[in-house]
């Protein structure tokens, strides 16, 4: 199956529709959970799919560092080494350049840096890091870009930006002359860049557009800002954008950004956070976020969600799963992990439906209702409200 | 079904038979994967179902202290808090007191300790760890008895026996008059002790059947003594004991110990081992076991054993599981715990099968035979031998 994007339904800006891709259909709007080091954390790979997920995100800079491209080349690429045969896109690695190793040295050519891992001094540039993707053999590859801390001054924001349109252009070239790409049916997405600044994250999104791609992402988000900032820009640069190519919006988010952000028409998103804080005792529900440390559940026999389609969600008792978080259970960390994967996956599911039906708004504010009215009560064993 | 134990066949002093509990049937021999404190560390029940295991392990000095024998009796009782609906056994907190709390203090009366989770003084007496048990609900209890270290003088050994003997008798009668025993089907078994002193052990083992249980175990063995220590030790205790009794080596222990003690007639085990190797990246299989932090495991893209009914043995590369172990991800934890936890089921599955067929004998030659051979030779993607 070769990349192609289909929008089957719309309902204001928001679209919903499938992606094709070597390795099977993603259903947008999409959520892909994080299998940083090519593992998912605290979750089997049989229970991200039993989620709901269609496809997974997988992180350059760490599978480059550990166990390194060539390597997963040789044993036959991504899919075939975490044994997950259903669509991935990886990122270029920029980002973790930046949030995690030390010493970068930035120039027109690439970045340089210092692994987190062993301190060896690794080269990126936008050649190398289509070379890698193309050795992992992901179904989407991501341009190797930019990406800076906010708030910065405008001159520091162009500066980044043009950087990542010289280096998008550069990826393009690489990635259709690289003989793993032809009749792959791969994509490559470009990356908007451009800060808080409207104005540069127009510029930087006609002149992508100008280059071409696949898909299109907006990268630097998600990086501290508010949430209203976010939308702003959103609202900035998907008019600009082809309708008719996917939009990724890097790193997001929280449930309630992804609401947002699909009504103002974006596709596709990635995020950390329902693993992170499933390791951490917080999960996301249809009654809002609930931190299973809380006191609250020492004593409730109740499951977090009795009508929930997540097994761990439904078959444990809060005060288990209280006992496994404050023992740290790995246990624990697994069940919490796969409730927030299954509650993104339900969340996705909800407004693919909702967008079909015509239906979003509605089902945006009974889903924010739900939040809004928090968790059930407390109660103890014996059946009274404590 | 109340508590009963059924041999279908012997070969030699090896037995094979079920063990019937309130919560189901226990094949024998069987092994008792160990879950701490309410949870098997890195692995989903289901998949402790799926392994092969009919009982699990509960630890009741990690549960009496957090979350409280109290609270899980509110909560419906250990089997459903964890959401275990099959057999249980829970040992009698003694042994975690004496490898795990600091300012122990013993007397006849029973044993005063410091948690080691909030330094908190608690009290354990044979009565107390009885009533823990049934709070619980366990289907089979073990009495309150001195594990005591090796090696250890002959008075401080027949002191310790002696009390294991009177705590004995004391639990036994408690055990009997709880209105949580009548009528539930639910086993209490004794402990013989007396450390590495054959005399000390007979003298135990026959008082012990002298007060009569539904079982007997081996205590106070698998701390440090080589293995024919051990193996004396059963070859001494065991034909003191009723021969239509299970009989229970308790923190036993390697493959091979199991396979030794089988053919002595020992019909239960227990161990932590599975799982805490699997953490540490070692994993049991029929070629040995192997380390899967060993770098001959980078490059081979071969699964652990192509032929394990194990889905993580069977579906992954060792590259993989190599790269999972050196990047501490949890999922290499789970995914090794898995392995082991079946590898040890199969193991009794096929000592119960020899049994039953009247080949033991050729059952443990064959098995040894396949860990003398060791690992398959190392092999690179490109399948070279290297």
């Amino acid at each position: 199956m070769t990349f192609a994007f289909r929008i089957a339904a719309t309902d204001g800006d928001a679209r919903t529709g499938e992606i094709a891709t070597p390795h099977g259909i993603v259903r947008t709007p999409a959520f892909m959970p994080v299998g940083t080091q090519g593992a998912m954390k605290g979750v089997h790979w049989r229970d991200v799919k039993a989620s709901g997920a269609d496809i997974v995100l997988g992180n350059t800079y760490h599978l480059m560092l550990r166990p390194g491209a060539e390597r997963i080349a040789e044993l036959g690429g991504l899919h075939r080494f975490i044994n997950w045969p259903y669509p991935i896109l990886t990122d270029s690695g920029g980002f973790q350049v930046m949030s995690l190793s030390e010493l970068r040295k930035i120039d027109h050519n690439g970045v340089t840096f210092r692994s987190h891992l062993d301190g060896a001094m690794v080269a990126l540039t936008p050649e190398r890091a289509i070379e890698i993707q193309n050795l992992l053999g992901s179904d989407i590859a991501m341009q190797l870009d930019e990406c800076i801390r906010l708030p910065q001054q405008r001159p520091e924001l162009e500066r980044a930006m043009r950087l990542s349109l010289a280096w998008a252009e550069r990826s393009k070239r690489v990635f259709e002359t690289a003989a793993e790409t032809a009749g792959s049916g791969r994509a490559l997405f470009g990356i908007v860049q451009g800060g808080d600044d409207g104005e540069l994250r127009a510029a930087s999104s006609r002149a992508l557009v100008d280059i071409g791609f696949a898909g299109y992402a907006i990268g630097g988000l998600a990086v501290g800002e508010p949430q209203h900032v976010m939308l702003r820009i959103i609202e900035t640069v998907a008019p600009l954008l082809p309708a008719h190519r996917p939009r990724y919006l890097m790193g997001v988010g929280t449930p309630d950004d992804i609401l947002e952000a699909v009504a103002r028409g974006i596709d596709m998103f990635d995020c950390v956070l329902p693993t992170r804080n499933g390791r951490h005792g917080l999960v996301y529900t249809r009654f809002g976020p609930i931190n299973l440390r809380n006191a609250r559940h020492a004593a409730d026999p109740r499951p977090l969600d009795a009508e929930s389609r997540c097994p761990a969600a439904r078959d444990y008792a809060r005060a288990y799963l209280h006992h496994l978080v404050k023992a740290n259970e790995m246990l624990g960390a697994m069940l919490l992990s796969e409730v927030n994967l299954y509650y993104y996956q339900d969340l996705m599911a909800g407004l693919r439906a909702a967008i079909g039906a015509g239906k979003l708004a509605e089902f945006c504010a009974v889903t924010k209702e739900g939040w809004a009215r928090g968790d059930l009560a407390a109660r103890s064993p014996d059946g009274a409200q404590a």
